[in-house]
C-alpha cells in the first residue's frame, strides 16, 4: 500500500492549469493542479467538482458572485453551473471529480486537455 | 455558493471516530473525523475509501504491514482490504467515500454509526 504525499507530487508540477492524476477511487479521480491567472468560463453537464486549496487562494467566479477560496477550504461546484477559477497568485489545488471530467467542461479550446498524466 | 472551511468544521467535532458529513458530490461524501487510539478491524465490500490527514498522523494497519500517514498525505484503501486505522495521538482526517459507506464496514458493533450528522 502506497500513501501519497501532496507536497511531493505538487513539486513535480510546473505548468499552470494542467491537472495531474494522483489517485483513483470509486470511478472518481484525485487530481493536483496549479492555478495562476484566469481560466476559461465553462460548466460540466454531468459532473460535480470539488476544489480544495492546499496552498494560496483563488476566486471561484460565478455568474453573479465570486467566492474567494483559501488554504484549508474547499468549494463544490455543482454540475451545470457556469464558473471560472481565477488566481491572482499561484494557487495549489486538489480536485475530486469523476474520471470523465474534462478540464474545460463544455468548452473545447487550446486549454482543453484530453489525456491527463498520472504522477 | 458556500465554501467549507475545514478547520472551522473540525472545531465543531469533539468525539473521536464520529465522522460528520461536510460535502456531497457525484454520490460521494466528504467527511471529517477525529481519530484517537485504535479503531475496529474491518473492510468495505463495495467501496474504496480515501483518508487525507489534515493534522497529526495515524497508522493504517493492514494484514501484513502498516503505513504511517501524516499531515498533507493521503492513502486510498481499496474495497475488500482489511484495515484498522490507529492514531497514537489525536489525528484530524478528511474522508472521501461513497454515500453508502458504513464506518465499520462489514462489522457491526457499538462503534457502528448508521446516521451521520451533517455540519
Amino acid at each position: 500500500m502506497k500513501k501519497v504525499n501532496i507536497a511531493e507530487k505538487l513539486s513535480m508540477i510546473s505548468e499552470h492549469w494542467t491537472p495531474r492524476i494522483v489517485g483513483e477511487l470509486n470511478g472518481q479521480m484525485v487530481k493536483l493542479v496549479k492555478f495562476k491567472g484566469p481560466f476559461v468560463w465553462h460548466h460540466h453537464d454531468h459532473e460535480d467538482e470539488l476544489f480544495y486549496v492546499v496552498k494560496g487562494s483563488f476566486d471561484m467566479e460565478l455568474e453573479n458572485e465570486k467566492v474567494n477560496v483559501r488554504q484549508g477550504e474547499f468549494i463544490i461546484m455543482p454540475r451545470g453551473m457556469e464558473h471560472r477559477p481565477n488566481a491572482k497568485e499561484e494557487c495549489e489545488v486538489m480536485l475530486f471529480e469523476p474520471g470523465t471530467t474534462l478540464n474545460t467542461g463544455n468548452v473545447e479550446n487550446e486549454r482543453t486537455l484530453k489525456q491527463l498524466q498520472r504522477i
